[in-house]
């Protein structure tokens, strides 16, 4: 999440500059159709473009409008995990054992590690991969790319080397979290109002990550998302075609058309691009869920309760982008 | 539901084909009655065709955005599902002999299969009988096609038969799941909190049915599909004849509205069969709730907890999509 | 509700035809102005016209999304009524005496029943009285129009007279269930956490009475209805007086006009006659809550769990409009 | 409210007459300037005032949409409130002496009497002190301009007089209600689940009451009305001198340039009006939240079910208002 | 938030009076290069401002119906907060000695106290260090700039020290209460129904805790702001241009494109400064949530309740914003 000012038009320029490049040789090939013989005064008819320019902006407001919901909800429910992870480790102190607290505590942490790096693995439909963002992305940094699942889970939970081998260590630790619960419960050493409440706790565990695990494994519908990527790339195809007929009778200034055309093109191709590198708030795009730096706070605070001294250090933004 | 990277253009455009046939011909339609002598000359006013557009460009974002909301609320219903029968499985395995636990789970177990049966039955608006939907449904593969509720319930539950006769086995089983617990707890062997955890967990249960039987068994509204369909439709009748004009001014360059037509009007249809394939989230189609695959994979995680080791296999996603 | 395949556009045209016939007549008028003496060559200008026509997709859209959330919301409270029954049936027949269960699931389905028939009543401003309607409805049929409450009452509640007295027998019936719980909890008969089961469903059923109460005693706000209505009335007035000059220069292809307004000043008055006839669920409309089934069905699943031998029929769709 | 069939259009354009006046005086200058001499000729780009148009029908389309769901929430909340004052005075009745019953029963009317008072007083940002609305209001009756709330409240509560001295008696009243409570608990006279039931209800009548707070303490943005009522004014007085060019080609036609541009603009303004007249859903407007009408009708049915006699009358919509 | 009538149009236009400088310059360019020789005539065509002034219109709407959802937000986590603190000190007052309470009900205001100081914090990307806003603030005043978290602290809780230290003293302190709480409840002083109510009050605090840090620490999408803000600033700066040509056929009159370029302008670019105001409802804005206002309150309210004498005095609204 770009957590700075604003991005810059150039930085932003940079990262859509495809479409410019797309934008600069498309007009003037219009430009060279119209001018030159065999079909001097090619243009397309500018009415259909605003028609077509009308309904692009609608279906990109869908779009963005869709895929923004995806990211807010993914927020939502790591702000939700925080005030529960809060609420959890409140009663961990408040009714077990310190050492018993510690290994609850630590395997809630584990689980936040788990979901974190189960909500990293890349998906097909992902835009990560894409050149923009490849190149983009070298200007932040994310931390699951370079650490190890295993490794972390090993300095938090003591089941750690069964966990990492399945292939959902998350909903693994969420079932061994249960079963603790349940056995202190069974052994008296719960009083039943704080098994209830630890039990609500972890059912929101289960909602929430359920929720996460619905926005990473469903993507924004790709019927819908076809046709705004054909819509879109027709209208600013088409745009050059009409725009250099407006402009040809100016003279000269017909050469105008470019920068003009390149400009609104490239506008309109951001739009959806934007949508585009929204829609999937979990992967690690510049504009995602820190889920690495909430995670991070997450243990911090909890260690701290727990008066632990090797504790790890905040996740800084880099270059503006909180990951 | 589509969980490749896109669809690919040729794809959707075999897909969506008829829409493009229909356009061409009509095309041709207008560009012969403008040239040919009875009515030589003959075009509608592009201005209506414009006001059309917008119209249409609104009403299908209406629709879309109406239509998606069935669909994610599908996702979210099992989501839910997912959630609630892990925390179910915890309690049963916590705080049940091993056996009782095993045939509670699958009971549960037997309810996913039935509620998915049922959400798979066809009804008379859905679209699924479309000669485009039923030649792309041979790329993929949708389990209950293939197998028989009866069969899948005897492997499951001890009360299959009698259940597996009534209309609705999903609620059958349902009922008589809470009728175990019952017994269980005035029985006194279960702890009160953890029957009432149950109830909660039922409770729920029940809701997420109410919620998927209501997107069943409610289709998009008829009214505002029929007028949403008459208006792509008469849209796309008149573009040719509002788009013959333009072009006619080009000479020769009049053949260029039959292609610029057809791929404007395609993509309106498409924005509209698009919605349509979206309306009806459990009926199996490309773009659906892959509720087979989300159930499988419960069953696979419940099942590996109890420890079994006849366990059925993941189902893959076919030509990338999942069901 | 219609649950079939979709309107045909004949039923639809019919049901819609006082907007046909109104257009028809108005085109004729423009042409005639256009064309006889005295203001000769009367038309408007068409720019208006498409702005207005803007203005009124916007404004339908509107109306249309807000209305199609009423209707949303009449079936949302009654799967949430379904999934209430359900457990609370499951509850009475697990922790009471057969004969006191049996007079609390009737009693449940005597509330039912009083609250269809309240639903049922006709307010001022709903669209049943208008002769579209009228016409239409002779087509299917509504049980609540050839049944009687009374009647229906007593055969489920032993206090049915005194219930069907009062003004609000759904309210009475709701008051008199939570006094049986009552006196079943104080005389120790339920156990206390199946007493305070019993009590969220009371507290479910109480919601969702209020929130159909608010739906069906509060109209989409006229005020809005009013301004709505005014702008497509505007629109489809002005529409063939600027149509008829677009047409105008094709010579003899004026007439086209007709034809031409009529289809496009009908589609945008069908737009928004779908929403007024959407906006109250209720009423018995083709486009409503099917809650008369979704009642029946209800009694119908309760009594065979009660296994009682005279149960009604389930109510069939007539002509796809199921009520 | 208004609860009758619809407004009448000659009742509506009186209560909007002043943009009627406003835009026919407009007009009639557009048409001087554009035939008198000094400035002959002269008139707006009508281009500028379609794009302006399109603007306007989208801003008052976001207006509109906002404002009316504040005025829904207002009836939401209030729809909840009667759910919650039925369980509450069941459990009063089921579990409390007879005369502590109505004690706490009462103390609950009083408290929604004190709720719509508050709820009642005057706001700078309310519309109801424009003339339009004034003049309006003498057609119907609003219940707290002639009683108050003292006298009301005495005949309620033995508190009411402590009570109606503080700055937020509603606030008071559910404080001293949770005081019986705790007392009733405290002294054993209440189960504990019944206490805890009673609990959740006071919280939903603090949560409910908080929210009508939200609506009522919090105008509609005031910087989202500036812009858009700026936005309307603009357009609508550039409106008849757009549309003055466009009749002046029709010779006396011109003179058809008033009614249009009155009807057009009026219409406009009274879309901005409308959303003006929505936004504060208590103040006691024509479309407001019936709130005496819905507290009165749960206070005669609160003290019927306590079997009182002197119970107040209904209160009947005035000229189709409810208040 | 603005609590009074409305914004006059003159103080609006004083805050947004850069845009009314950038577009009299930018008009009387265009004017410059359309009538001076070196490219005489020059203008954009209008049909481009038009299709761009349609996709502002709709951009605009998107990001501000987005951004007043993060305000309503913000609202409704105060409103919750409200009606959540004041059953909290119910139960404090009901079930501790007097002296426990105080301290409780003490805390619970620290850490009010705590959370509104750090909701003002500044972010990088709030807009409260533009220079319009700068200018405006001198209008009215925010508590937190003129107070200090330690002091006001050290007047409410014990561990104020401790407490003002930490980084996130909101945390810690409800981290404190829970113990509490807890403590009290092991001591056997609460009654558990009690403690189970406390506790939910807690889960409450945490959440909308959660939820306003979740508005605070995470801004309007920047990659959508840009898109907008480019979109916008490219509009008003073809809107000259486009106006220029429109005017040029009246003459004399070519002037009038500044006043009228000049008035578009300004309202499409308000349009999106008022929409960039609203995005952080915490920072003190104009427009913002009056939380200082509503933590006044509530401590007045609770500390009454409590029998104290000095109680502080509320805040009023000054220039009618209230904060």
């Amino acid at each position: 999440m770009h957590v700075g000012r604003s991005y810059r038009v150039v930085e932003f320029a940079m990262w859509s500059r495809r479409s410019v490049v797309y934008m600069v040789l498309l007009s003037l090939l219009a430009i060279a159709l119209f001018l030159l013989p065999p079909i001097q005064g090619f243009a397309l008819p500018w009415q259909v473009v605003v028609m077509l320019g009308t309904t692009v902006s609608l279906v990109a407001g869908f779009k963005n409008s869709q895929v923004l919901g995806r990211s807010a909800e993914g927020l939502q429910a790591f702000a939700q995990i925080a005030a529960t992870s809060r609420m959890l480790a409140g009663f961990c102190r408040g009714f077990c054992e310190p050492q018993v607290a510690k290994i609850l505590i630590h395997r809630h942490i584990a689980w936040l590690t788990a979901l974190r790096f189960g909500l990293r693995r890349p998906m097909p439909w992902e835009s990560m991969s894409r050149r923009a963002n490849i190149e983009y992305r070298r200007r932040y940094h994310i931390l699951e790319d370079t650490t190890n699942l295993n490794a972390e889970l090993a300095r938090l939970a003591p089941e750690a080397a069964k966990v990492s081998d399945g292939t959902r260590p998350e909903i693994d630790l969420l079932s061994r979290q249960a079963e603790a619960f349940n056995a202190l419960f069974r052994a008296g050493s719960l009083p039943p109002q704080i098994y209830v409440e630890l039990t609500k706790l972890l059912r929101d565990c289960h909602d929430q990550q359920a929720r996460c695990d619905r926005i990473k494994n469903n993507p924004y519908p790709r019927q819908y998302a076809i046709v705004s990527a054909m819509l879109v790339w027709c209208f600013c195809t088409f745009l050059p075609f009409g725009v250099v007929a407006l402009f040809s009778e100016m003279g000269i200034g017909i050469w105008l058309a470019v920068p003009f055309s390149t400009l609104i093109g490239w506008m309109y191709m951001s739009l959806d691009q934007v949508g585009e590198s929204t829609s999937n708030p979990f992967e690690g795009n510049a504009n995602d869920v820190p889920i690495s730096q909430i995670c991070r706070d997450l243990e911090i605070e909890l260690r701290t309760l727990l008066g632990e001294s090797e504790i790890p250090k905040p996740l800084p933004a880099i270059n503006g982008i909180a990951t």
